[in-house]
């Protein structure tokens, strides 16, 4: 016999984008009744073939299930789709997956308060691929009464991470994750380009396992910020690490590659020592960054 | 008993920094006899101390042994230390660990052929404290027969990854390697300047967590790199990324950081798109960062 699923919440599923069908899916093969919904209807088909309901419309879907799940293109498609319907909210609880910033997720959480909704805001951490399997974890802020009464069912999609009730916080903490991975890949881009297309393939794993190793410098960056003290555990100190960093530069031109995505790190080194403070870790570069606070 | 060191191979060490020190120990520590050197003298003692023997100056650490590991301070100090005791070098295998350019490599190489030594070009992928752990790993390239004839000495230091005979590619890796990971370090000092000093310790699993799984982007960029085709096995293409980067630096202005070091990305994302290529992943940006060639 296949999974039961008279013990799971059913579920609305509103946006069945790649990310949104790979929602569904997860639920619907953890044995959670689940509805779905898309503007353009087709989306739906593959989902109805593995046993979802289809809503007609935005309204069925919410009025059917208590949980509603939305996962659209961007804040302006949840209000294009939930302001039409707002009158039905009362009683429900949102879980809203949309991409955007802490200041829409604030904004919408007040809306949804409004008009009586719960309301739990979400950051997906993983590409649809990786929707329901240990890789994937996903952040929600907002309210606690909500996660507390679905976090099991929030867990067919990956790991579930609640970071408190301010609604913003789960968009901050997306975003800053996707900042340390987009300057992680502007790194991998400049070293490929210096390694060239012949060495690839050979290059790949030792920069994959050098990468791997080095993260743990989070570890010791985020004790050293929580402490307010760069020089904790220093190893190789800013002085040198910007002496280091002329040879970084220097065979990018050697090798005919522009440095633009890790130039700016440089004057940002030299400004730090310049300021006298060459003794203390890399980590200290954070207050130049946020000196504007 | 502890180990016995008649058969393993009598090494001798230039330059203790913290680095060389390191080595040096390493050495000690796998059993080999350990000759050591060092311009001001007393960073020797503590070696002495483990059992490395002194010699009062580097042409006498040359001659009493046929391998010569070199961890200075930069090329400069090489050709300072090496010039005066050239005709010394004939039939030695120096192994040369210190830090530089690829280019510098080559021309050192060729030195040191030209005074009769043997050559293998080395770059350490490890700070001093992971000397001889299984995190350590250092990159050869130069003479075959000094890798065949030593690797199990060089392998006291960490495991020893062989590039080839083309004496620059150690040093080309090291910071191709080193490149990547300051791209990394950049994300990770912008994220912790986004999250703030308060929530930096309960964010830092999360972005350790985050990066690490990140990192399996490097296998899949080797292979389009090396196949030529950006479209390979694309998740999420360049236009939805290039769109979702709009949000990363949207959230630095609303919390007050500065995105100088994650900006450069933006424009190249967008040049790429409007050149015709949003289909692809964005690993096509290397072209961007090349085209000079």
């Amino acid at each position: 016999m296949s999974q039961t699923s008279t013990d799971r919440a059913a579920v609305s599923v509103l946006g069945l984008g790649a990310m949104g069908s790979a929602l569904a899916e997860a639920l619907l093969a953890a044995g959670h009744p689940t509805t779905v919904w898309n503007r353009s209807p087709a989306k739906a088909d593959p989902l109805v073939a593995m046993g979802a309901v289809r809503a007609a419309t935005a309204a069925e879907a919410i009025s059917v299930n208590r949980l509603v799940v939305v996962c659209l293109l961007d804040y302006r498609s949840v209000h294009e789709v939930l302001d039409d319907v707002a009158g039905k909210l009362a009683g429900k609880t949102l879980v809203n997956l949309t991409n955007g910033t802490p200041g829409q997720a604030e904004e919408f959480a007040r809306w949804a308060a409004e008009h009586g909704a719960d309301y739990l805001d979400g950051g997906i951490m993983a590409v649809p691929p990786m929707i329901a399997t240990p890789d994937a974890f996903l952040l929600y802020s907002g309210s606690s009464g909500a996660f507390d009464e679905y976090r099991e069912t929030l867990d067919a999609l990956g790991e579930s991470v609640f970071l408190g009730t301010e609604p913003g916080q789960a968009a901050l903490h997306d975003l800053s994750l996707l900042s340390g991975m987009y300057g992680m890949i502007a790194g991998i881009l400049h070293s490929f380009a210096l390694i060239g297309a012949d060495r690839a393939e050979t290059f790949a794993p030792l920069l994959r396992r050098w990468l791997t190793t080095m993260t743990a410098y989070v570890d010791g960056a985020a004790a050293q910020i929580t402490e307010g003290d760069y020089t904790l555990g220093v190893v190789s100190n800013l002085a040198m690490q910007a002496e280091g960093y002329v040879n970084i530069l220097r065979v990018a031109e050697e090798e005919n590659v522009t440095p633009v995505l890790l130039a700016p790190l440089g004057p940002l080194m030299q400004r730090r020592v310049a300021d006298g403070y060459g003794h203390e870790d890399i980590t200290g570069l954070v207050e130049l960054l946020t000196n504007q606070k």
